[in-house]
């Protein structure tokens, strides 16, 4: 391709919609433009390493035994409303209505359509393991869309969907992708780590999430160096605090004393009171489908809410207001506490079992309660895990320290069981011809995501440094004359030509733009390798070989092209 | 590929849905599978050929120069307020609502999408010419979803836009649309023919749609078997009707007759009144924009909507109803005519022009008058084109008679003009540094659609003949005994495993069916080449091979991949 024949408008300038670095390069190298909040137009360089992206997952996915196919956008409601996400997902869904105003539904995943796709089409084990997937437009109502691909209001996913006939089965499948979303990332140049997460609105056994660490990143992972544990926070586990929870249960009987005006843990903490956090209860109330609970944690944890909806089994709760609050037991925020409570349900955290010596709020505006002991003085209905580990503690796999990273979450794989196969009946028949609903898992990379992270983990103050597997034009030719009868055009021409011929995706810088322009715009962009030509070096036979992350190398003008491929074919 | 491990759900029955035979086969060869009225689900033989026919437009079109984008299916309104289609176009868009209840369009096509970029993106004249595509999902809310692919509310199409400095330029880029589309239908291997069209609700200046003749096409076309003239019947002209109109001048002065109970022009052409129907005129009033019109046309001819929305400038019109021609004519239907007529506008059709001896109604219910000379008794505001071409009427280029073909439309191409760079701000700055709007063409090709009327032009009563371009696999390899440890197994894989090596598309069909299963099953699903291995004819060193609309062959074993690539070749 020819600088001047394609469409690359870099900017000097960062668009002032533009926080996070890849954003800024997205839009700076010119690989794409905002329409709208959460609405992306890709520009030819931007597409093509989509492509690339699309190229590596899609083999990967056939490798894997996997059978493309594609989805409709639109679905209808009813098969939402069947498997119960028309209700549990409805915040993202876009509700579309056409003209006899029947109501359709724009995916973020498609579950339900390939799942009564199988019911219909599928009848028995012999049909079975299969696993379908796609690579299409999804589309998810963001409260803020925002980070400019990364959460965005239509976007390119590869979702994929398998079909088993037991667990073991369903296992495999399960491991083929986690195998295939590995070897991915890593043909795409993205440092991942694949973690345990919650399974959230998708539902299901068990799931990994593939985080790309970056600091931008919106999540936060847990991880031991050892590579034997890593986890999302939102299910991450220790071996416990660092300091432990006391535990004497010999004290003296709770008393109340006066607080006047410490609301809060830390207050309690300072001169008069100095109660050490990890002394404090910390007490919360929740409204659980429409009913108050109490939730205890140590004063020095904080809560956890995946772990909350996991334990509780639903997703519908939220923080009691000040006023539900006082209606229930008679104090604000800042002076509650459980102990005596007897018409609520209290759910405490396992770090707080036994615990002896504590402090918690009185129910009792400006007061609390000391020398609690758990097991004396508050009923507590049920022990759950309902903290969030903090760096430092220990790894359950090894008892070395968790270390905590921001990451992008490129990937996502469950083990989804046969919530979606019996509400929409994929049955098969068995061997002795008994039906049997299907062992699901589901499978989803973020694509315009993962292109973005990509950008994210790998560029530096000039601009992008594009893996060459993805990159949208592995060398760039860059003569420093253009004038078309001079010798430095048609030695461009000539390497052009020979690249091209020899299969190496090529683009030449024709402009007729000083060379700063022009090594500006190749940096910015982000090229794997730059090759300049020059009057000064043609004199003496030499052409300028720069990769993108490494040092100029002179070479002689005739061994370019073999120079450029070994280069090419060593980092690929 | 293993046929036991893809998908290919054949079907021996028609599902009910299905009309005619290119959505039969659609079904049948299990290429696809419907999710709900006008929504389908690609399955992964459907997906092949889809992906085989975007690699063919994808390679002519950056052959002529396009640049491959992608825009976004949601759609700001703005834009669409700003182009004055979001009213022209209402009744085909989807009407999205987001949490905060901000209406979004799903777009049908993206010339205000890419008209805004090129506004923010291009300034000068250097810049230009640029020539965009895309191949999106596009979405169109049909009043009734039929016919499979054809008309679906979801469907793949190539869009492309270009922006031009000057007419010449944009005639060239329409030009290059026009040979590439050419090119990219012949080598789907889909018979068109371009032919003359309206430009509808996308305006512009001239357009071409490429036509796919067949039986079950919605569209009608006209075209000189010399090859010099084609067009659409909404836009089709000729040197005017067969039977001249009477323009005898001399005639007695106008005279009104009963005619009770004949209400229609077939009615007067009867005894006792024996007036044929060239020598009537048909009167119908219009409401056009709220207010009322006469339209006249020759007793023979059919009013074409297509040439009055034309000839008026609008497409906000419809008949008025009989009420509402009472009330401004004082008669009503079958009794209808201009004659001395003056309070409303009265548009003739150009072959009534000089009409004398006509018959036409009396505006007075169950009398007609005869005797009638146009330009002594009715008056005339407007002289238009408004009646469609008939079978047998003269080419205008040729003076041969014409013919009429019903076609599918696969693409269409527009010279625009400066409709939306004009509305949309798609300025440049000119040589002399003068702000100039861009002049646009608009190009789309039903990719989704050409892919069913591949099918519709290419089947027997087996099913489907691909032609090998786009067809899901090129050779089908069916060994006739499946058993791992016979001889008949051993040549199939090892014929499988030598066309894999040499880049042939083969698909190995191991499934442990009865040869009658397997043989039927591939010709409905037409790969372009079958070969058979049995026992019998090994016996002979001999396999057979059967292209699906040719003969079958006898070829020796070892010869057997040497001339299936020969054939591959000369096919192609």
């Amino acid at each position: 391709m020819r600088w001047t024949r394609t469409f690359i408008p870099t900017l000097k300038e960062t668009p002032a919609e533009a926080e996070i670095t890849s954003h800024k390069l997205l839009l700076r190298a010119g690989l794409a433009r905002r329409l709208a909040g959460g609405l992306y137009t890709f520009l030819p360089l931007g597409l093509r390493v989509l492509h690339k992206i699309e190229a590596i997952i899609r083999e990967e996915m056939n490798r894997a035994g996997a059978l493309e196919v594609a989805m409709p956008c639109l679905q209808p409601p009813e098969i939402w409303q069947k498997s119960g996400r028309y209700t549990d997902m409805n915040e993202v869904l876009y509700h579309v209505y056409d003209r006899a105003k029947k109501e359709w539904l724009l995916g973020p995943t498609h579950e339900e359509n390939i799942t009564v796709l199988v019911a219909s089409e599928i009848n028995s084990y012999r049909q079975l393991p299969k696993n379908f997937y796609q690579i299409t437009v999804k589309f998810r109502d963001e409260i803020r869309p925002r980070f400019g691909l990364m959460r965005a209001r239509e976007f390119i996913m590869k979702d994929a969907y398998s079909f088993d006939v037991d667990e073991r089965g369903a296992d495999i499948s399960y491991q083929k992708m986690y195998d295939a979303y590995t070897r991915i990332f890593a043909r795409c140049g993205l440092r991942t780590m694949a973690v345990e997460a919650h399974t959230g609105a998708i539902g299901g056994r068990f799931s990994h999430e593939f985080m790309a660490p970056a600091e931008s990143g919106e999540n936060e992972i847990v991880y031991c160096a050892s590579g034997k544990y890593a986890a999302n926070i939102e299910k991450a586990v220790s071996r416990g605090p660092l300091v432990p929870t006391p535990k004497d249960s010999t004290g003296p009987a709770p008393e109340k004393f006066a607080t006047p005006g410490a609301l809060t843990i830390e207050a309690l903490t300072q001169p008069p009171y100095n109660v050490p956090a990890h002394y404090q209860i910390k007490t919360l109330v929740y409204i659980v489908e429409s009913k108050p609970v109490i939730l205890l944690i140590r004063g020095d944890d904080q809560l956890n809410e995946a772990k909350l909806a996991s334990a509780l089994g639903t997703m519908t709760f939220r923080p009691a207001t000040p006023e539900e609050i006082y209606a229930v037991v008679g104090a604000h925020p800042g002076s509650l506490g459980a102990v005596g409570v007897t018409g609520l349900p209290v759910y405490a955290d396992e770090s707080l079992r036994g615990a002896a010596g504590m402090t918690t709020g009185a129910n009792e505006d400006g007061y609390h309660i000391r020398h609690v002991e758990i097991a004396r003085d508050i009923k507590v209905h049920q022990w759950l895990d309902l903290r969030t580990v903090k760096e430092g503690e220990l790894c359950v796999a090894t008892g070395a320290p968790l270390q905590t990273a921001r990451a992008i979450e490129v990937g996502h794989i469950f083990k989804l069981g046969t919530k979606y196969s019996t509400k929409l009946g994929a049955l098969f028949l068995d061997e002795h011809g008994k039906p049997q609903p299907a062992i699901m898992g589901c499978y989803g990379i973020g694509v315009t995501r993962t292109l973005q992270a990509i950008i994210e983990q790998s560029n530096d103050k000039d601009g992008i440094i594009w893996p060459i597997s993805v990159a949208p034009y592995t060398v760039c030719i860059t003569p420093l004359e253009t004038t078309q009868s001079g010798q430095v055009m048609a030695v461009a021409e000539q390497i052009y030509a020979q690249l091209i011929e020899r299969g190496v995706d090529a683009i030449l810088d024709d402009r007729d733009e000083r060379a700063g322009v022009k090594f500006k715009d190749s940096e910015l962009v982000g090229f794997p390798i730059r090759v300049a030509i020059g009057g000064k070096s043609l004199a003496n036979d030499m052409v300028e070989i720069k990769p993108r992350a490494g040092k100029l190398i002179l070479v002689k003008k005739a061994e370019a092209v073999n120079r450029l491929i070994e280069l090419i074919q060593r980092c690929a």
